[in-house]
């Protein structure tokens, strides 16, 4: 496919290149060419008009719970200790439909705002697997182990972990793998902990965990181990370059200068932090400064409530303005960078940068967008004044998985219509405000 | 008109309450009736089918200068004075045509986001007021007033002020009302600030200023004054219910009482104030407390960068609930108040909730968008998941301005297009990043 005279694309290479009226050929998936008047070689080629096209890496959501949607708008407004305890309550009464309606829905809800990409948490990995697949984009996800130190919890934890290795490698599609993800310092004992990084290292799989989300979380850790959870963690030879931090709000620069020798990797979630009122703040200069790889997460679409990467970016960078009283924390491209290369580069996937070589996994932009004007500066209009209903097209691998605001993977319908349904289904009467 | 089987009508009525399946009667621009199994009387009467759709009051932005879209993206990420100073070089040479068609834009975001009222500052209000009415929503607009001391610019900026009010009164759309707005304590004289008050009581007009933005701005008025703001202010006899200070991030307990005592007006503008990095805080609780009435604005496109009365709200929950530690300290709720019924309260408009005998100012969403699901709890997803793209339909005084998305007063494409090119021209090359 030869995607011809493209507005502007931006490149995300070493140095931030925008390019102006240039042509992309794509063949099996992968960017092969990109230079003006391509006309696509010898094979009939398919081409696209992209004359009023800004093109960009589509984005990958490093932090996500794709089943939360379900409970969006249900028990909104609580600090993240309470909501847990009345989420998990809710949790307990979903079933594989659900995983998979939830997920699917969540899928949806990325493609039409532009992200092909996500890291992921939850339970019934295998059925998030199959709406993954059939949405055309990349998942990463993991099952939330947890075992309370309870011996049983935890062989039956690890044994789940194991079986969705076994099921994710039989999937042809090549879009989605799973990590280990232990679901925190306070709900996995020593010993899950410890065996999740095995299994990690045995599979080759990310490890990945909520790290220092709240105050309470570091209280509670320096009370049972007598160390902070990045200390504790590291001093268990588990954190190196394949391991993720969820949140990490709470972190000295002690913990943080351990995250960049290791050269591992934390998520910032400005949204979610903020709404559940954690406190803390994500140190993303001294982050950066330490060599941390840092991504950009939504969490769930429960904590959130959406899974809008463009808001995410925007709320980063307020967020960091404002904390350091610095206009220039955090910039535009900063916050770009995290929500496409950076998550890439943690992922480990040949995305994150329109190049030679790399997949084609690309959201296109309506240059003429009422959100995009008057186009003086493109990144700022992306990270700061973009709305999701700028983004046309997304391509992952090649493929158009939406076109002109059309979903053409999924039957966008049917999978609201099934995951309304659910919803309701899922909350008791009187649970739901509007039914 | 008849709106018939409205899916949810989020009234805003004293209760708060939330209707189900009702009909609305509108007649001469003003709700008439709110029933179920209305048929609209014995005239022959417009009927819409409303069951697919969320009926809410239409968001009042109460912090805006609208032609200020022309430079968004331009010089961002710089802290408020050094902006300012940027922003003044590049306003100065602005012309009428600019004030008409940066202001044309602005009401295009505008309807294209659900508000139908805003509370402006800016130059060339004239043109301001022309592309309010053609866009057919609802304008207050004041002159931005400036002497810095200088006895002729006073003079200059007062005797346009009582132009803007001259010309005013011969509008007879009734969309348009001008206020008084003195720019800020660092940039008027005593007896400007006086002499706008004077003139305020004249025509009846609000009394608009720019309060307390920044930290510095406290220190030069008490090193001036000796005196904070509010308190200076107030020692003038320029504080009473006509009163509405933007911004007021830097406030004590003190100044906040006076502002009660009152009956005085506050706009709470997070996202601007985050992106500048002004440190302070809007302490909303305390506001609330106190009795001031409290609106919730954008501030300019080029601070912000976007005139979405969506994401304004989101942001300002987040931003208290971030700062105070509590996820109760401002609820979905208390956002939708800000930028529905409180906005108008302030502005004197007889709007804001959809009650019998009130403007027929409403926004409709599409409650089957994907960013609407799983409908939970509406105003949750109003306040924190809704996308732009869920408005369908914007009415102003009983006239879609807006249907299906389609701005019907605009011809969207020719003001996106001289926008474009307009703010092209105004921009030397050089200062733009992409032309």
């Amino acid at each position: 496919m030869l995607l011809k005279n493209c507005a502007f694309i931006v490149t995300q290479d070493k140095n931030r290149k925008i390019l102006r009226d240039f042509d992309i050929l794509i063949e099996d998936g992968k960017i092969r060419k990109i230079a003006k008047n391509l006309d696509g070689g010898e094979k009939s080629c398919e081409k696209l008009d992209c004359r009023g096209k800004i093109l960009l890496p589509s984005f990958v959501n490093a932090h996500t719970h794709l089943p939360m949607g379900l409970l969006r708008g249900y028990k909104d407004d609580l600090d993240l200790h309470s909501w847990l305890s009345e989420v998990w309550k809710a949790e307990a009464k979903m079933n594989d439909n659900e995983y998979y309606l939830g997920a699917k829905f969540a899928c949806l809800e990325m493609i039409k705002s532009g992200t092909s990409a996500y890291l992921d948490m939850y339970f019934g990995n295998g059925h998030i697997l199959k709406s993954t697949v059939e949405s055309g984009i990349r998942g990463y996800s993991g099952l939330a182990l947890m075992d309370f130190e309870d011996a049983e919890k935890r062989k039956k934890a690890l044994n789940e972990a194991r079986s969705l290795a076994k099921m994710a490698s039989k999937d042809k599609s090549g879009l989605f793998k799973p990590v280990l993800s232990p679901h925190s310092i306070y709900t996995c004992s020593k010993e899950l902990l410890l065996e999740a990084k095995k299994l990690a290292k045995e599979y080759n799989y990310l490890y990945t965990i909520h790290l220092s989300e709240t105050r309470k979380e570091v209280y509670d850790c320096h009370k049972k181990y007598g160390k902070r959870p990045v200390e504790f963690l590291d001093d268990l030879g588990i954190i190196d370059k394949h391991f993720v931090g969820f949140h990490s709000a709470w972190l000295t620069k002690g913990e943080i200068s351990i995250l960049g020798k290791r050269k591992a990797s934390a998520i910032y979630c400005p949204v979610s932090n903020m709404k559940l009122a954690t406190g803390g703040a994500f140190a993303y200069r001294e982050m950066l400064e330490s060599g941390v790889t840092i991504g950009l997460g939504t969490d769930g679409a429960c904590s959130n409530n959406s899974l809008n990467m463009l808001s995410e970016m925007k709320t980063a960078c307020l967020m960091q303005k404002w904390l350091r009283w610095n206009a220039c924390e955090m910039l535009a491209q900063n916050a770009l960078d995290m929500a496409t290369i950076n998550g890439a580069k943690i992922l480990g996937l040949n995305s994150g940068s329109i190049e030679v070589g790399k997949n084609a996994d690309i959201v296109f932009f309506d240059k003429k967008h009422y959100s995009m004007l008057p186009g003086t500066d493109i990144v700022s209009n992306i990270a700061y004044s973009a709305s999701r209903e700028a983004i046309s097209e997304l391509m992952v691998g090649g493929k158009f998985v939406m076109h002109d605001r059309k979903v053409l993977t999924l039957d966008e319908d049917k999978v609201k219509e099934e995951f309304e349904k659910d919803s309701n289904d899922l909350l008791k009467e009187g649970e739901k405000k509007h039914g």
